[in-house]
């Protein structure tokens, strides 16, 4: 077997269909095994999308990967890497290296420095990158690619494979392959260490009068979804989600209460979390954004913190353990207890008091003035705001609908809107850089439809990209790959004139928050997509988005027949530059103690 | 006067007028200090967008500067920074910070990957520039900007310079700013070397029989052009260019006798620089793409290598000096002595002796069969083909133009063209990453209008776009910066069907490098040009190119009004995928030992 059969049929093995990325002539020969391999190449229209669509893909999959040509593809996708890495998001960056021979030979070919010097670019990536190799011999090559696979996925970052021109069709031995790759964390004997973390943990949760579990961004990870979920179900404790952990915890769950983010929380969240006496705090990670600006106000609270290979009940440290070993087996002992007796300090919904703390709130007659401001004609429906429109989206969204969002008002108006039926959203609270969402959604699309093949009985899955006008100028290019591709994308632009988080921070009115003005709903024709396969909308006032969100053609899954694709939705949202959800504004505060 | 000030008045210093970039909040106050500073504010579509438009603008203005912010932004810039690295274009990359306390703290905050290394993302930088500086007190930071900005006039290479948040508005000695900065490489006493080198040269150039000059890459940094120009005409020795020297010298000279790059070389050109005695070699730069391959063809020829700081005759050599000193003084011995008994053994011209070859070539007759072979009905005009195409492009250019070209078609096509009025070209034969022609030529187009509002008597400069289909998807959101600033560019995509060079090395007719087509005469109209701003053209035969390159309306640009600008014009130029520029088949040969 060829070398690079061996490394697709691996990917294969990951449960891996679609590769990410562009050709480029020194990854061109091993193109040609992907299709034989069973993979479909996507053919993106720029590396950093392609490393975007990668990194939405692992996100609903689980594992994903890009392939780039040496120095000009490599380096495009980087931002894109850098944002996996900060997520903890699992690709494997495959990279088409010149041969051997060139290396050693340290001969200046196109697409390097003319220095020499082969290795520089990988080891930039190596910054950002939980392992990185290049493949420099048929002997050792297998090796490397097992190992460095298994620890893109126990790491869950990226990692860098380096796959020489003149290695590709190098005969390699087949026999490792008959084995998968023992992706899961192997630990000598954590067995001892959870019985004593168990018998503790439970000791102080059961002494707890008013428990709550704070679901953080890192409880996703490392396959860690279920034994989550598990344990705050079988637990029935009272839980709140931060807001990069969105979309772990079903939110439809009776004991869920909402977004808890410091002062930018769901309100009345912050109150009860301060109110309990033990915090359950699982896959913690302090960011800014996260945390509405690191200030650490649970620190007056005993609290347990569940990290992927240790738990710490205030100071006391168990290590060398699996967190998820030890919430499954917590889950088992909640299951056979039936412990429903642990009190709820969240009875009621929290998610529909946020509602009604929306319509109380001093901001609500923004559209009136906006109406006074433009000097436009009042009709009779209202202008869309950020609230009424999260909102809105809210009770729209199904089951199973993933939702990509870029850093701006989407992130913020989505992310602390109730996603009562268990949605899967995407962004980066960490990395936020714009633009993610558009690729994102491309490689979420592909992951869906492969999942709606594969469930039984058959599924259908939404993907909706939530993105600015801003944002989506930095990838718009990428729309091409859905029409290219078939992927029936239900794209929603905010239209605000431009960088409105960053006019939050600074410069209210300046130029510089100005972008471009586009006819984005004239963007997919660009494409030549095929007759029917796209359609677009324009939105400006609430009956508008409510007629649309109603109109059978436009959004439910099941509406759609399964013999062809359902088509590309465009949809232009306008709104004013100066309108905000208010979680946004809330963050703004928090962070730079502004007001607007 | 605050440091963000100092630093925008440095780049002021150094004739830029505009600057390149996104805003992100890491950089979003200093972004109040360019205007103040009589700067331009750009704002490109995204960042490798900037980094691009930045070469572009360096590359006809001599320095330039993109602005972007900490991670998410400068990480998106690093291909078009990796690019100016290889191909030696000053570009200063300028880049907000978090603040000194968020650094020194390790703050998780966004845009990092939150593990509180602040440092890392310069140190990938650091692999691609000559310098790198964070800037940490007001102290220490004027020195180190004006050292930075120093090293990278000096080494012509990419500088990094990251400017943070709570710095932008301290107070700083405004005393340095007196005192321009010494850009010049400083030389202890480079005269006796010097004069003895240049004793040497003179005396192995007088007893030449059939000395040529070889002009290479690196013959125009450094502020080396006027002086190798200059050279080469009072010298009067037939002079060939590397395809990586185009533009550097002008191809109107009666002594200019065409590209030379071994077996990819102008027909004729190998032979009679093989039958040469002596070769003066200016700013060599030997790349796979600008010698056909790495292939030493005139190691038995007697050399003399002309380096940045060093001279060679053959083995012995000349060191710490400056080659464009010796250049000068050079010249002013041949003006002096009047020395034009020197043979030239390139007595007639080239360039002309170059299309007789094309009108001989067995290939000729390829529209021909195009036309059968697509079944169309033969027009009375022959459908276009590249050979053509490029032989009426370069009749059409004019004095002062700008030429931007993706390395693909493009720039084989016009690389290998003669320009006989001295036109500028930018590519990028080492780096060769697609679509930097795009964005460069946004750069060039500021720097165009910058210049024609400078000169007196006042001159227009044509910036002119030759790009692939395959590579206009990967930037093209960038034609929204030329719409939203009126750069009149003029955009010729080369419609083929996808990635042509690539099919060449591999996979000719492989799914992988076929493209979405697009309706690129559509695309500017996204971006909301104003009325008549924007001209769209598609040509399929060599009579439609001809009509359009003689319309007054279209090309010339002495027909367009000085009250407003030009308009861009997109045209879309319909070629068959099979087809290739001669140059870019020999270069395949020399390169791959492919025939097609």
């Amino acid at each position: 077997m060829h070398l690079a059969e061996y490394l697709f049929r691996r990917l294969y093995q990951l449960n891996i269909r679609s590769i990410f990325g562009v050709p480029g002539d020194f990854n061109l020969v091993s193109l040609d095994y992907i299709e034989k391999c069973g993979l479909n190449w996507v053919g993106n229209a720029n590396e950093l999308n392609a490393g975007y669509a990668a990194d939405g893909y692992a996100r609903v999959k689980g594992i994903s990967a890009i392939f780039t040509t040496f120095g000009v593809g490599e380096l495009s996708a980087l931002n894109a890497i850098a944002g996996a890495s900060a997520e903890f998001v699992p690709v494997i960056h495959v990279v088409g290296f010149p041969s051997t021979i060139a290396r050693e030979k340290k001969l200046p070919l196109h697409h390097t420095l003319g220095d020499g010097d082969y290795d520089l670019f990988m080891e930039m990536s190596a910054r950002i990158s939980s392992a990185v190799v290049v493949l420099d011999s048929p002997e050792d090559a297998t090796k490397m690619i097992d190992d460095t696979i298994i620890q893109c996925a126990r790491s869950s970052k990226p990692v860098y494979i380096g796959l020489p021109m003149d290695l590709v069709q190098a005969e390699v031995d087949v026999t490792p392959l008959a084995t998968p790759l023992p992706l899961d964390d192997a630990r000598s004997n954590p067995v001892i260490e959870e019985h004593r973390a168990i018998t503790t943990v439970m000791e102080r949760i059961t002494r707890a009068i008013k428990p709550v579990i704070l679901v953080d961004s890192l409880a996703g990870r490392w396959n860690g979804l279920h034994p989550t979920m598990s344990f705050v179900e079988k637990s029935n404790i009272p839980c709140f989600s931060f807001p990069m952990a969105k979309g772990i915890i079903d939110e439809s769950l009776p004991q869920f209460g909402g977004i808890y983010s410091g002062s930018v929380s769901d309100p009345g969240v912050e109150e009860q979390v301060q109110m309990s006496d033990l915090i359950i705090h699982i896959g913690p990670r302090a960011t800014d954004l996260n945390t509405a600006g690191l200030k650490n106000e649970l620190s007056h609270i005993d609290t347990i913190s569940f990290r992927r290979d240790s738990i710490h009940v205030n100071e006391l440290g168990f290590s060398n353990l699996s967190m998820n070993g030890v919430l499954r087996r917590l889950s088992e002992i909640f299951g056979t207890t039936k412990s429903n007796s642990i009190s709820s300090s969240g009875s009621d919904n929290s998610s529909m008091r946020s509602e009604e703390s929306i319509e109380t709130d001093p901001n609500i007659g923004f559209e009136d003035s906006m109406n006074a401001l433009l000097g436009r004609k009042v009709k009779s429906s209202p202008l869309l705001t950020q609230d009424r429109l999260w909102k809105r989206v809210s009770s729209w969204l199904e089951e199973d609908d993933i939702i990509s969002l870029d850093v701006g008002t989407s992130a913020f108006g989505a992310l602390w809107s109730p996603h009562t039926r268990g949605t899967e959203s995407l962004f980066q609270l960490l990395w936020s850089s714009i633009g993610f969402a558009l690729g994102a959604a491309v490689g979420a699309a592909f992951a869906a439809r492969e999942q709606e093949s594969e469930s039984i009985p058959p599924r259908k899955r939404r993907t909706i990209l939530f993105t600015g006008d801003g944002s989506f100028q930095m990838t718009a290019q990428e729309v091409s790959t859905m029409v290219r591709h078939r992927l029936g994308v239900i794209i929603f632009v905010i239209c605000n004139d431009g960088y409105t988080i960053e006019r939050m921070i600074h410069g209210w009115d300046k130029s510089y928050n100005d972008i471009q003005p586009w006819d984005f709903k004239m963007l997919p024709a660009v494409f030549k997509p095929e007759p029917g396969s796209v359609r677009t909308y324009s939105v400006h006032t609430e009956a508008d988005f409510d007629a649309l969100l109603t109109d059978p053609q436009f959004g439910p899954a099941s509406n759609f027949e399964d013999k062809q694709p359902p088509p590309l939705r465009l949809v232009e949202v306008h709104m004013a530059k100066e309108d905000a959800p208010q979680s946004l504004h809330r963050m703004a505060n928090a962070i730079c103690g502004k007001k607007k």
